[in-house]
């Protein structure tokens, strides 16, 4: 084709013949990056929202080069800095090196996930890699999974394949059944699940909330109840939901017992792992996961506590033949090998970027004594952090900590409880503002409570010593201000 | 943390104490990889699937930098690689400079999608770009929309909200519904939708299929007959589905017509130009787009005919609001902001990847203009491609090609019509294995077809001169062997 009226370096000339200029520009976006990661911690976590990009319209001509990476620039500095130890609010890790060059890799050569065909290599390492993270988990040797964009989309595809077992739903649906099919999970489990049930057909009713107790565990005899219940209702329960790791407290539900209610019911076993799986790396922590391979389905997104760059989430099974027995849809138009089923006919993507990539490469690099040395380390900063709030009789626990998170909030027993919201509130915007360090506020059992995600491979005691210190001159400050 | 366990490298420093040592490494690897890309025409276009790489155990200590930057060369080379021009059976494009190094940026600072706090930059970019894209579709100042992983989502995700919009399912589902609600969609339709309707519950049986004529366009009569059957049998037609390029032909549905029809029984209208939406950049093809701005949604794939690295596809609606209003699934756990909803809450994804940043660098990098210029040199050369059939009395077309998609056949009068599909695989195989030419074999109506993707950049006539005087060789040659 005629290129000419292309900029010069618009695509790399598979013949060689702009090496030289597309090597550099290339290197000057690489060091433009790594510049601007070296220096993350000079950045506020949180950039200055009163700064709104004008991107105006569609552009009708290309860019010059220069303004093309000024533009880059600009995006990249009015981003999330979570790469600096003062964010410390969400499950928002920070991708290691080898994650980040595997995605340049899998973009450059843009295999598609879709087909064999189009990803040999990768699709193969997908397939072993799965078996490999399930055997890990204890799923067994006959168990399988996929890859997908997010834990959203891995509790999709988990509860999928569940729904069609279970109620046969795959060529006719749902509306062919009696009444509502049912999903328990507790209270504080995360809301990809009712999305996940709205987009089955379910509707959002159809996740029934399990009370959770004062540590956000599921209740088992609340569980009981409700699966009671809705039989007594006519309903169809179909499947448990237990959360390894929940999004606000990272709390652990009771796997085995759990497990035990399911087998009494009959209730398909998903285990929301998003969070807690990275546990299974470390001796000295996997115990916290005990009864996760009794699980039918798990979910656990490498992209949080491993540290790889999103997006990268699996769905694992116990019996990966389900993935093929009541989940697929062929691709005719793609090449088939009797071997192996090409992973757009399994997954809720058809098309998909090469995820498996960075997650290899991320366990080649780091390896599982450095995944289980990163785990350690998180939980020691988590135990200094605790210790901090547990001298404090001002401040209080939101649940004991399973993990590396942490919510609390500050108590103050000469204050109105009314107006605990308000000085947390208080507290967060002081943090963030006058020393630059972001933890969540997030709203719990209807009030309002910080929270830390120890996280950060470049967190220090030191910092930590410097949140405590910070809130107790907040409270002392104002708190001689407000009893003027 | 204490990291002296971990490479060197396994994280950049925030603070800038391995910035040396980073750099090394990532220019080592943007070196290997623009080396790969530079001489991707020297490769076949697929590897030789008889290497089967071994994967091994999940790695115990971290490998070598050496030992790593191995692994990545090994499964670079064992890669499909649609580079070479001689890759040209697939809707696989090459990914722009621009979108390559967006994605490595993009895993670098690795915002999420899941809320307007972690990704505030690409969070407004990713609202403000689907308005201008759905403006330029024609759907109007009020439309909106979402990127998604891939073709299929956007799919799912138009459908979610069509079915929500129109039955009403958000909450209780489809197990409520008297009867199964049905979607019309052409015979050649691509099977993304069957999987849609699997996963929203309404069953793969939900898509009936309209018989297509014989230009693979959908056949209006047929679809009128298709609604009244369906509503004799107490069915709920909800949904109608034109394809703006279909998979195998790349033709389009007659898009005014269905539009009217859906009017009439007041259908909702979802235009899937995953492939075809790029005519919209050319003025002189974007005419056969015509009637697509009566859509009420729209699949559009950039990583197809934009040349955006994967993943990159959108999810447009004529009513942007829909996704407040028939979809949304709040995430309490992050902060809301007034005058922006969370794009979490509103796509089939919670946590994502910023797709948009490679959409937006790309746009600007090449320009409307050097996309009008893309899409009209694929025309050229599907013209000139086409010329070569149309000279061949023995070659006949699967139908009247409107894109850069050639579906054709070598049909011998000499042979019998039974033995044109073992005739035709012969010719693949011949292509690849003695031209390294990789056109795809595709069944399609009961029979195999060879199918031809123009996409690429750097095809030249040269290289379809050569594809034909191959045909003719072995049609010659083995045409004697065979009357022997």
């Amino acid at each position: 084709m005629d290129l000419t009226p292309l900029p010069e370096t618009a695509f790399i000339d598979p013949r060689g013949g702009n090496h030289l200029q597309a090597s550099r520009l290339a290197h000057e976006v690489m060091n433009m990056v790594l510049e601007h990661l070296s220096t993350a911690e000079q950045r506020p976590p949180l950039p200055d929202l009163m700064t709104r990009l004008d991107f105006g319209d569609l552009p009708e001509e290309p860019r010059s080069e220069m303004e093309w990476l000024d533009e880059l620039t600009k995006l990249l500095e009015a981003s999330m800095n979570a790469r600096t130890p003062r964010f410390i609010a969400h499950m928002n890790s920070l991708s290691n090196m080898a994650s980040m060059l595997a995605d340049l890799a899998a973009a450059a050569v843009d295999n598609n996930m879709l087909s064999l065909e189009m990803a040999p290599a990768f699709s193969r390492l997908e397939r072993h890699l799965m078996q490999k993270m399930a055997v890990l988990f204890g799923l067994g040797d006959s168990a399988g999974g996929v890859l997908v964009g997010g834990g959203s989309l891995a509790n999709l595809q988990a509860l999928a394949v569940a729904r069609n077992v279970k109620l046969n739903t795959l060529e006719n649906g749902v509306s062919s059944l009696p009444n509502q099919p049912i999903i328990f999970a507790s209270e504080v489990a995360h809301t990809s699940l009712q999305k996940a049930a709205m987009l089955l057909g379910l509707g959002t009713s159809a996740v029934w909330q399990v009370a959770a107790n004062e540590n956000s565990q599921m209740d088992i005899n609340d569980l009981q109840k409700q699966i009671a219940l809705a039989k007594d209702h006519e309903k169809i329960p179909f499947c448990v939901i237990a959360t390894a790791g929940t999004t606000v407290t990272g709390n652990i539900d009771p796997l085995p017992d759990i497990h035990e209610i399911a087998q009494q019911n009959e209730l398909w076993l998903h285990v929301d792992a998003a969070y807690g799986g990275a546990l299974i790396f470390s001796k000295n922590q996997k115990h916290r996961l005990r009864g996760m391979g009794y699980a039918d389905s798990i979910t656990f997104n490498p992209h949080k506590w491993l540290y790889v760059a999103r997006n990268c989430s699996m769905a694992l099974f116990r019996d990966g033949s389900v993935l093929k027995q009541a989940f697929r849809i062929p691709v005719p138009y793609m090449s088939v090998s009797s071997d192996f089923t090409n992973i757009g006919e399994i997954s809720v993507h058809g098309t998909n970027h090469a995820d498996v990539l960075k997650l290899w490469l991320s366990l080649l690099y780091i390896g599982r004594t450095g995944y289980a040395h990163l785990v350690n380390e998180c939980y020691r900063l988590a135990d200094y952090f605790l210790q901090h709030i547990r001298k404090r009789p001002d401040l209080e626990l939101a649940s004991e900590p399973e993990m590396n998170l942490i919510c609390f909030r500050a108590a103050p027993k000469s204050m109105l409880a009314q107006k605990w919201d308000e000085w947390n509130a208080e507290i967060q915007h002081h943090l963030l503002s006058q020393h630059q360090i972001f933890l969540a506020l997030i709203p719990y059992r209807g009030a309002k409570w910080l929270r830390a995600v120890i996280l950060n491979p470049f967190t220090e005691k030191d910092l930590i010593d410097r949140i405590f210190s910070a809130i107790d001159g907040f409270q002392k400050g104002r708190g001689a201000h407000v009893s003027e």
